[in-house]
């Protein structure tokens, strides 16, 4: 099971209603960021997620509205005693771009710091779960994510562990740890394992190969929709998607459910955007800040 | 008559009340930012004041809280259009870290964009008033400012205007704006002209001669406030000010009245430190984020 909060749900520039991208997974207590806009850590501390359990931070490139929040994150982490290690990627270019802004504002960062840059089609391991960046195509060097949770533990089934004898309490908890009871093995009482929940998170893209291959079959894609398709010509011209590109993706690629987010201010209905993804796909959200989103293998809900 | 609209008040790091520091003061449309913590520009957004009349912003010294706005204002000016030009200054660095930062940030600045590292005592000019640099004393290089209302007209005498035989209408305001009418003269029926209000700014400092010189009979001293004198050692490990010390400076210096400001974290009960610097000036404000007051010769008070 995972949760996806949308911390900033807006593009480019904020508004009232919605600040610069950022949204958070988390499993069990663990935290992933994909991409950390101006203002994510005073969404943090709005949301009922701790800044403190971020363990990785992913940035999709290097725009302004996209990275702005990162330094401010990593000094206040540090001014709050956090002595857990961090580590934050971004595409080509972004270990010397963060360090050179984290040079120009005092101040030092007193946990272990691991600052990446990454290609496409590389992973890094949590415990867990994975995330894996791959390239989709905007103005500028840029990737996006697909972050993948482990094959879980099958079903407890109760029957089965009444019929061996077992007792609820403790000895359900052993047994769905994957210990022993007596004679009684985990494998015996828990169903087969399940596969884990992927959720694909695009960056600012066109539609492209790249995010095509990395959406299928995935349990969410979290996609951009600057754009609707009247707008579709500027779309272009500026590399981003409309939503019913978004939705064709989606579609195409056999996902569970859409999520359409990084949404122009020129909309001041948005509603027009889900509206038009609906048409070509079904399960569409139009997330707004600090929503949240339980994914599970067979449900994904607004919480 | 000005107004002082206070974006963020907290410091260091923004809490679910109050946002990194910046000062916004307003001299008829033309305003003035006094540092650009993150969010700023998001404040800006859900106040009255427009992003768009910003003539100048002022950034005291290099810490993160105080600077991680200014990029990301910058930009959405640029975005949103902005032809007008525009002056940020700072301390001896500035230019050469705003620099650094714009450049690892894509994204064209398109307007006209003045960038100047200031000495103390040095002053920038506006169309009615201006602004000057103080030394005060931090931990990294550092400044205060001074914004300095130019000298007013006086007021109107409308008994006067009448006993010349002028009706009210369009040659009234023919005289206040100064122009003659017939044969009576602007000076005719205006009052003597009035001093301007001035405001100072301590940005974050220990109380210092600097600083005492520049709050001169200021009508309002906006004066950081992060600690209450039970942690007056912590206050002065970390080069910063108590309430009492800030109403200290304001009762030598004579200022009409005094606004608290960059207040810390750890007190969940901000009211001890209006009560700490009440029982030494009479005329103290806490303001909250976005909270704006209007300053004349004669008055302050919460709008």
């Amino acid at each position: 099971m995972l949760e996806i909060l949308f911390l900033g749900t807006g593009a480019s520039v904020p508004s009232r209603d919605r600040v610069m991208p950022c949204v958070a997974v988390r499993h069990g207590s663990d935290i992933i960021l994909f991409d950390c806009g101006e203002g994510s850590q005073r969404q943090l501390m709005l949301s009922h997620f701790s800044f403190m359990k971020v363990v990785g931070i992913f940035i999709t490139h290097m725009h302004g509205d996209h990275i702005l929040g990162l330094p401010g994150l990593l000094q206040t982490m540090s001014l709050s005693g956090r002595k857990e290690p961090l580590i934050v990627c971004g595409p080509k270019g972004f270990g010397k771009g963060l360090n050179a802004v984290l040079s120009v504002c005092e101040g030092a960062i007193e946990y272990p710091l691991e600052i990446k840059d990454l290609e496409c089609d590389e992973t890094v391991r949590f415990e867990g779960f994975e995330v894996s960046s791959f390239s989709n195509e905007h103005n500028v060097p840029s990737l996006g994510y697909i972050f993948k949770e482990d094959r879980t533990l099958g079903r407890f089934d109760k029957k089965k562990a009444m019929s061996f004898g077992i007792k609820p309490g403790p000895d359900y908890s052993r047994l769905q740890n994957g210990e022993s009871v007596g004679e009684i093995t985990s494998e015996m009482v828990m169903g087969p394992s399940r596969k884990g929940c992927t959720v694909v998170y695009s960056g600012d893209t066109i539609p492209c190969t790249g995010l095509t291959e990395a959406s299928r079959n995935a349990d969410v894609l979290i996609h951009e929709s600057t754009f609707s398709e009247k707008h579709l010509e500027l779309a272009k011209e500026h590399w981003h998607s409309t939503a019913a590109q978004a939705a064709a993706t989606a579609k195409e690629c056999g996902c569970k459910a859409l999520m359409l987010t990084h949404t122009s201010n020129r909309y001041d209905d948005k509603s027009i955007l889900k509206e038009e993804a609906m048409r070509i796909f079904e399960n569409v959200f139009l997330p707004n800040d600090l929503d949240m989103y339980r994914v599970s293998d067979n449900d994904v809900r607004l919480v």
